[in-house]
C-alpha cells in the first residue's frame, strides 16, 4: 500500500536511524546512519574518511537515496520509506551549529560533516496483513 | 568494530530480510526484502514491474549492494553487514525450484524474478557500547 509523501515523511521522523545510499568507485554503497528530520531536510552526520564524505564534499551535492524501514519480522508488517535527492555539506556556520547541538552520531569518530539531503522524492509503502504472499 | 566475512555472513543469514541497493535510471535505489543465504549466496526474490528485475536482468548481471542490520534504537548496540557482488537472475530450473519452494515473498504480486548475489566483498561492523558517541 502506497503511502502519501507527508506520511511517509512523518514516518521517517518518528524513527532514529536509516541507511544512506550513493556511489562510491563506480559501486552501491549503503551504511547505516542516525538521522533528524529538520528544515524539511533529513541531516545526518558522517566522519571524516566515510566515503560519503567524498561523494557529497562537491558543493553542487550528489544525488542519493535515504531509506528507513519498520517491519516486524514476526508478523511482516511494517513500513518502509526512501527519500531520494540531493546530498550536501552543510556549511552555514549558524546551522552547522544548531544541526550538531540536536544531533548526535551513535558510531564514535571524528563526525566532522554534517548532511542535509533535500526530499525531493518521496516514496514508502506499508506491508499490510493481505499483502503476505 | 569490524566484523570478519564468516561472522558477517552468518548474521545476514540470522535475519529475514535486509535491503537490495542498486542502481535505477542513472538513481541510487534501495529496496526492502526479504532473502535467504542458500549456496554461498544471497538470495532473494522480486516482482515483475519491479526497478530491480530490469537492473539484474542482463545474463551478465549487474554490482549491487545488500545490507541487512539488527540496531537498538534504545541502546543503540547491534550490527550492520554490507554484501557487494553481482547479482543474476537464477536461471536454471532445478535451483529456481528449489529457492521458490524455500523462499516466500513477503510482499504479495507475482514475484517472477529470483535473484542470486554472489558476495564478493563483505562488510561488517558492531556497534559496541563504547563507540556510543
Amino acid at each position: 500500500m502506497p503511502l502519501e509523501r507527508a506520511e511517509a515523511l512523518k514516518l521517517l521522523a518518528g524513527v532514529p536511524f536509516g541507511r544512506i545510499v550513493f556511489t562510491s568507485r563506480a559501486l552501491p554503497a549503503v551504511r547505516p546512519v542516525n538521522h533528524l528530520l529538520l528544515d524539511d531536510t533529513v541531516v545526518i552526520r558522517t566522519h571524516d574518511g566515510a566515503a560519503l564524505s567524498g561523494a557529497v564534499g562537491a558543493e553542487e551535492g550528489v544525488v542519493v537515496a535515504y531509506e528507513a524501514d519498520a517491519i516486524d519480522p514476526v508478523t511482516r508488517l511494517g513500513w518502509s520509506v526512501v527519500v531520494t535527492g540531493y546530498a550536501r555539506p552543510v556549511t552555514d556556520p549558524d546551522q552547522l551549529a544548531r544541526y550538531r547541538e540536536v544531533l548526535h552520531p551513535w558510531v564514535a569518530a571524528s563526525m566532522d560533516h554534517t548532511v542535509a539531503i533535500r526530499p525531493d522524492l518521496v516514496a514508502g509503502f506499508r506491508l499490510t496483513a493481505e499483502a503476505d504472499g
